[in-house]
């Protein structure tokens, strides 16, 4: 493949530093804190231009790959959602995290994370009394700067079997109930960490906004926290949209919301954010996928249950084709889905080496779901989840039509009509009706939704006793049914249609940690120089792709900038032109940190014969050959993945300036 | 220009009929309303594929013409905003709408529109009464249903002057206060029109969607009503990202939010809509435009607010250079943007026969707003307002400005320093500080806060008495200030900087109107066969680009489909194949319905030359060549804009197979 990956980047001796890269994405303006000048709410951060450009790219990138590609159905849905939605799909209930308040002070806390805190924060007093060296843990300033707000380490030994309890509590810290936790806060005396003061047990707090949507507040709504359930309430729409043709999949990009107890670690845990996801909806008894041929031999790196479930990370290497015929993997079009998200994931710029499929351990997965991995990025906060990659099965339909009566199944024709034999209730109605009037509807009702096991007992006891007694919801005294009002037997019938409610395969993006992971995997400083940062985001998703410089602000330079720049625009080529009086040096500079990957020069050789230099934003090579070829050039780089070396064969290397001095 | 324009669109017997679209829209799964299968919520919908597809085109054809081409610095803000600053900005206070409650039934009305519905229907019923016939009208289904919920509408005939009030308070009725309003409801013995019961005073409803953030519920926060707001609170980080450079436009395209009393007509009043705005930040002594003279020779429809407050609606038809030599539209600045708004609707397929321009009158008008212009379309429900360009003044950035103390001014040094004359304060502060000690802060700043008036006035009183009185908030006694403490003089002084509140010219788009407006545009019927429906949406903004059809389900035709499918996918222009049983006149009809503006036929021929049918929505047209020929052919119409004949010049008619039969 000619992706221009991450192992393009040039070597350098300069470690990361987080600290400096979050300086260049706020002096860059990538983003920034939202409503700034009012002090700021945290969890909610803006976009600015070239963020915004970013983001913009990566999402038509995704809709390219994914929804273009594959031939989905992309739909718009709205985020405001009616209470009773999301009571069926559960999140009423258990869309949650478990909080403690200080009444004293009112300060609220997530109660696993202050568990994980004090306990990390006296493991760290324990070492520091026992003398133990502490490793630096450079790259989690975030946790370093909550960490300071516990005031209560002190270097105090802990006994040995202390430390042994504490650390087993770390390691299990994902998996405690709300009273689990409250029992831990108890028991180790964890109050509040700044103050000392005692905290209220654990509550429950749910984690979605809530509004009232109409003018008499009649009507209880809530931001969604997820854009999936636009997708299954309008199933059978899309299904017919679809001539009634299966597997197929939806898809939908947009905000979803969370309302964080204590958000942190910047643009990785918000409460508005982006999302993509795709619904690939397929018959449970063929999860096979027609293109999985296409994908099969691309090699993930794995990290199953079964190595997480013996304490160990280490990734299994294999291809998709192995994990899925191997049974690591459900099934074909899950393992499809893996290998779509990778390919994607490296076209947007991810670094592969940082890039692992985690599943989901028993007690993680939703108790309805058949198989879940997630695509997880390596940052200096750890592994991130970016990408989940869930077997929902057919819990959504199910509850959803189970609630509102709606037909959200498929119907197929059988290639050979079968014979089915089943236990039938036949009632006689011209007697039934006027011995049970009104609560005839009720018993019908009742008799309606029994069990094949149960209509073959009472079928045995009519025939026995030639009665059945029955208790009915609703109706006051026991009901006797003798033979002459009903008969119960089997039956044979033929059938010619199947129906069955379609399993779920959902490939979820969360856009934001995505944008900020490659923000982390491409960036870099120059050799020797810690000041100057690059950005090497891909060409294809690049903010801007070409920085157009005039050597100098002479007025003679100006017609062959503005023939350059009329022929970048007919060619919708993102550009940006930096006439300032700054050393072309410094221009390169300010623009290796907006990530521009190109860069034109125009100097006085130009205005003679339209020659102009391009210059490559990693390795600093330049070229020079006619605008046009630059541009053709560049064009060519930027959409089809060719490489630089391919894509400037025919341009003539520069070396007589030195531009990067 | 080359740009394909309704008028391309052939002509028809058939007369436009709403209730025919509407059944295509929703047959196509364009859009319907959201959360349908629970019953659905008033004013949210849902976009299809088709909708969602067309969408996404028209806001990547905005993105192009505005951001990519004026070179604006979008920027993407949250939608959950806090309350302080939409305080400040005057949502909390001014976005509502008068609603009256019926205690006895729970029922609200919106004010206007029920005194509205009410006098209407007592007209009609006069109108009855007097045995005038009723001019049908049938554009307005949605106004009928309405009118029918009406119980009151009885044949009564009214008094002369009775008529005439009515049709006077009906004229005036989108400018009436809530006070006004109750009034009228009283004056009219307006009740509830379905039981007669009475009802409430109007009282005020706030629009905005509350919600509370952060889980002790301390943030109280909005979704924001326009994403206008985040734009402005950025200004000083996009003013230094531009370098300091004026003028400059920043941009935004994301959902806003409305809490409709009673939403209805559909699209053109929803609770959830994308908004597209631009913040064009301009200097309040200079706004002319560079590109000005691009746009000058423009004609618009333009209906000014002297001719409409003359009673009329008679539109003026000028050039864009015109309209703003004569004053009539503002500034150039406000003309360009008014032009390019006007390209841009014609580029998605606006018909330029149902747009117009209109002025804001002098009531209508925000009171800081210099100037005002809607674009307008016409509809089966009148005239719609889809784009706002009001010039805001400096309002909102001073008002943010003087609610948080940030700097949201630009600083430019003055072509030639300037001598300003004031009068200032001289504190002598090795005396002043111990002789007031606490209250010398308060006094310097009550000082240092005075008008030159009154400094002036100081100054002279300083001269005669040698001594002034003053009264300080926060100092209990009247402050006496000798010469010793303090001098007030003129004092010359040469400044080189100059600093400016911006001020703002926003171009406002409602995309959600836009779409539905076009739809009503470019929908028409075949000569002859109501049921024939086509959409002629512009092939850049069509959902779907090309049907692939072969011409039977014949497994030969197989390999040459797979083929030109992979070019096309290659080519990235989205297609379709349809491959079903119906015949190809029923296959093309589907996807005329569909807006799809180009089919190609595979037939037994294409196996042996791999030449194919290219067939043209409108015209039903065909040609045939290459499948490669007819693939550019199809990429050029659509994305450069390239006529039908000039397109597909190159390329032989054919009219052996009547495909549309």
């Amino acid at each position: 493949m000619s992706i221009s990956t991450s192992a393009s980047r040039p070597a350098t001796d300069i470690p990361f530093s987080r600290e400096s890269l979050e300086q260049v994405l706020k002096r860059r303006f990538f983003f920034a804190p939202a409503f700034d000048i009012y002090g700021g709410v945290s969890g909610l951060y803006d976009y600015g231009p070239p963020g915004c450009a970013f983001q913009a790219n990566v999402v038509d990138t995704w809709r390219k790959h994914f929804v273009l590609e594959e031939d989905m159905l992309e739909v718009d849905c709205t985020m405001l959602t009616p209470h009773d939605v999301l009571k069926t799909s559960g999140h009423v209930d258990k869309f949650a995290d478990w909080m403690c308040k200080d009444l004293k002070t009112g300060e609220i806390f997530r109660a696993d994370h202050l568990v994980e805190e004090v306990l990390e924060a006296r493991l760290k007093g324990d070492r520091a009394a026992r003398g133990i060296e502490e490793k630096v843990e450079e790259e989690d300033e975030d946790k370093k700067k909550r960490k300071k707000k516990v005031k209560e380490v002190k270097n105090i030994k802990l006994a040995d079997e202390v430390v042994a309890e504490y650390e087993n509590v770390l390691a299990q810290i994902d998996g405690y109930s709300g009273e689990q936790l409250g029992q831990l806060i108890l028991k180790y005396e964890i109050n509040n960490p700044a103050t000392g003061g005692k905290l209220e047990p654990p509550v429950e707090f749910n984690l979605m906004f809530e509004t009232a949507i109409g003018p008499s507040g009649a009507i209880r709504g809530f931001l969604r926290p997820e854009t999936a359930q636009g997708q299954f309430l309008n199933f059978a729409k899309l299904l017919e949209f679809n001539n009634e043709k299966m597997p197929f999949a939806s898809a939908s990009i947009g905000k979803s919301f969370r309302n964080e107890i204590a958000p942190r670690a910047g643009l990785l845990r918000v409460r508005e954010f982006l999302m993509a996801e795709i619904e690939h909806f397929v018959d449970p008894n063929d999860k096979s996928h027609p293109k999985f041929k296409d994908v099969q031999d691309i090699k993930l790196r794995f990290l199953p249950k079964d190595v997480q479930e013996s304490g160990s990370t280490q990734v299994v290497e294999k291809s998709v084709g192995e994990a899925v015929s191997s049974g690591m993997v459900d099934n074909q079009t899950l393992g499809y889905f893996l290998a779509r998200v990778y390919q994607f994931l490296i076209k947007v710029g991810v670094d592969t080496d940082r890039l692992r499929f985690r599943q989901h351990m028993g007690n993680e997965m939703a108790h309805y779901a058949s198989d879940c991995w997630d695509a997880e990025l390596q940052t200096s906060y750890g592994w991130i989840e970016c990408v989940g990659c869930a077997d929902r099965s057919a819990y959504d339909l199910s509850v959803h039509a189970a609630r509102t009566n709606a037909s959200l199944v498929v119907r197929q024709p059988l290639p050979e009509p079968i014979t089915v034999e089943n236990y039938e209730v036949d009632i006689d109605k011209k007697k039934f009706g006027p011995k049970f009037k009104k609560d005839g509807g009720a018993i019908q009702k009742w008799l309606g939704s029994r069990s094949q096991c149960e209509l073959e007992d009472y079928s045995k006891e009519l025939a026995d006793k030639g009665k059945i007694e029955i208790n009915v919801k609703g109706v006051e005294n026991t009901v006797e049914l003798t033979s002459e009002y009903l008969k119960i037997a089997k039956v044979k019938r033929t059938e010619h249609i199947r129906e069955f409610t379609p399993n779920v395969i959902e490939p979820s993006f969360g856009i934001g940690r995505i944008l900020y992971s490659i923000f982390e995997h491409q960036y870099w400083a120059r050799p020797g120089d810690a000041d100057r940062g690059v950005l090497s985001l891909p060409p294809l998703v690049a903010p801007t792709k070409v920085l157009l410089v005039p050597l100098s602000n002479s007025a003679d330079l100006q017609p062959i900038v503005t023939k350059v720049s009329a022929y970048l625009r007919k060619q919708q080529i993102p550009f940006k032109v930096d006439d300032s009086s700054a050393s072309i040096g410094k221009r390169y500079a300010r623009n290796d940190e907006l990530g521009t990957p190109f860069g034109i020069t125009i100097d006085f050789d130009s205005i003679k014969d339209e020659s102009v230099t391009l210059r490559e934003r990693d390795s600093t090579k330049q070229v020079r050959g006619s605008f046009e070829d630059v541009v053709a050039a560049i064009k060519e780089i930027t959409y089809t993945g060719t490489t630089w070396a391919e894509g400037t064969s025919k341009l003539t290397p520069f070396e007589s300036q030195s531009t990067d001095a």
